[in-house]
């Protein structure tokens, strides 16, 4: 793996995939850090190596560092990139990338908006290389779990699934220059946080179905509020229609999502976060439902009794180490995207933002909204 | 108390108020039960008495039976009138009582529009009558602790309150005439059972703020999915903004609701089916939203324990004696409206509803939308 960035997420990643990955059940793939490239000096980058990787790393394994993204990438011994600057730059980052062939698992989301979606999938595909959004919260075991679950028809048919994510930042002591507060850097709850839910919708209500009978979601709506100060979206409540399978009951299901800034994350101490309503039961996920810690499967009345299960999270990690592994499987089998989070999900997570961006007009710089590459964006990334 | 209607929440009314107050803390009030009225026939009437009302009630309370309301109504004996017909008729059966100086408690929702509720409080005031509607959910001692906390600030600011309410019925096996399915007697979830959500949205939402301060939610979008065959809704979702103080961090709230016939009560086995989000914390509501049975209260990290409380509802009730209760006080004490649900709620209520069939187009048929008095209503009631 190679590093775009050197960031506090860049920072969790790397902790993580330098795991052992036995404490986590994997016995296929190890991962090692080759590459590490900040955009503001190759210090930085060195800076991380030392304070990161080296003590996790064996000595015997070279990892070099660059000063610029573009050094990384022209290096042909760069295989599979990870990029994980602000969303806003994520375009123009992937786009580097994929033009000098290199793999990408990108962060979440993948761009700013669906058109920038779909440009990378269509080069992703022209160059015929491996490109994947790192939405980590759909590899932990629990979605897994949960999506067979939804499979095996524990609960039959959903009718609705309802999910809360919020963090409790203290917005009014950052920065404005702070990513959460900045348009140029696609800043705001909706990208940053919002994301999870709607993940969350398309794991259970679209995921699950037959992949020739998906369709995208009809009749959003949403709420938003705003930062007074930045412009920035703090708070966004939406509903949205699932057409479901033509053998489910009412044809259809409706997604609720919610996220905020400022709401403390009670989650982590009282859940449930997630409530999968079905008509034979209910499933609700107890944690932040970015990282969801156990299940509860409540089968409607005089149908068995509730049960539980518990996913920790193992060796102190963070939980991004198993899309980091699904990323390794599927570029090693030379697969171009991962069925976990097929192309056609990251672009209509996409267009959800969109409709919502349209209908309460969140508008970011012409910079980070374009397809044009490549563009040099203003912003400085920290 | 005199009965209009003897149908199956007559029953539960009957049974909840001739129940000992002693056993649910009450000291200050005793019903009893002096008149009953049925629209079919005076058996119909004795019956009730014979089965509900005698095997409860000291023979030595005279209790009258009549074949009609109107026989009833005009009884210069009888005082106060608690009317259960479907809500269809609540317009029709209202204004006859009203009409003839009957002090009335009517079982929610209070009429089928808003025009019509505020028809109603006109003529209340006119004629300086008692009028209330029956929402006993908000008098559970429960709704009042949660008020309570929410005016000491428990949990703070209020940014969030989600409900979901749903029965588990199944449609498919009811006649075409049940209310659930008729149009005629405006059927369907949204007035049945979607005005529990609404009524924990607007008592937490609004009937907390100083009332001089309160206005009325906006911004409401709703999907809502229709019973094939019989055209009733029978799922909705919806989103609204309410304002809040202006002290509030954001000044505005969000409210969603959720309602089904056929979603399983899986909340009585594993809630909570109301989130109260606020910046200090999160109020949890377990069981079902009608009838809830216990709290949580989750502070923000670092601000101390998750604490619980029970409340049992006693006696083996229903949990409508407390609003009984408090009609009565109110009544008693020369009010013409209850502080706990004031007629403008009442009609918030319905306009919040309104708003929701005008953007699906639910229409009743105008014999039950109108505000005319009095109208002979064509449904036949059991």
């Amino acid at each position: 793996m190679n590093l775009i960035a050197t960031g506090d997420i860049a920072k969790t990643f790397a902790k993580d995939i330098l795991l052992d990955p036995v404490t986590r059940g994997t016995s296929d793939v190890v991962h090692v850090i080759t590459g590490i490239a900040s955009s503001s000096s190759v210090e930085s980058a060195k800076r991380f190596y030392a304070g990161v990787v080296q003590p996790r790393q064996s000595s015997s394994i070279d990892c070099s560092t660059y000063g610029s993204y573009k050094e990384l990438v022209e290096d042909p011994a760069v295989d599979l990139v990870y990029i994980s600057t602000p969303h806003s730059h994520h375009f123009q980052n992937c786009m580097l990338a994929l033009n000098h062939k290199k793999a990408v698992l990108c962060e979440k989301p993948i761009a700013v908006n669906a058109r920038q979606a779909r440009k990378l999938h269509e080069v992703a595909k022209e160059k015929e290389v491996f490109l994947m959004e790192a939405m980590w919260t759909r590899f932990l075991p629990l979605s897994v779990v949960i999506r067979q679950l939804i499979n095996d028809r524990v609960i039959g048919d959903m009718l609705r699934v309802y999910v809360n994510n919020s963090i409790g930042t203290a917005v009014e002591t950052l920065d404005k220059s702070h990513r959460y507060l900045n348009l140029a850097l696609a800043g705001g709850a909706l990208l940053d946080i919002g994301v999870y839910p709607l993940t969350w919708l398309f794991q259970t209500l679209y995921h699950t179905q037959d992949p020739d009978l998906r369709s995208p979601p009809s009749a959003i709506s949403s709420l938003v509020e705003f930062h007074e100060s930045s412009g920035t979206d703090q708070m966004v409540s939406l509903i949205m229609r699932f057409s479901m399978p033509s053998n489910s009951r009412l044809k259809v299901a409706h997604g609720i999502a919610s996220t905020s800034m400022v709401l403390p994350d009670t989650e982590a101490r009282g859940g449930p976060t997630v409530h999968i309503y079905g008509l034979e039961g209910e499933i609700q996920v107890w944690g932040p439902a970015h990282r969801a810690q156990s299940i509860k499967v409540i089968p409607k009345p005089g149908h068995g009794q509730p049960w539980e299960r518990s996913f920790p999270i193992p060796a102190q990690g963070h939980g991004m180490f198993w899309e980091a592994d699904e990323a390794a499987r599927c570029w090693l089998a030379g697969k171009l995207e991962c069925p976990g989070i097929p192309w056609d999900e990251s672009a209509l997570v996409m267009d959800v933002a969109d409709e919502i961006r349209r209908q309460v007009k969140i508008v970011y710089p012409d910079e980070i909204e374009t397809t044009e590459y490549p563009v040099q964006l203003g912003a400085r990334l920290s």
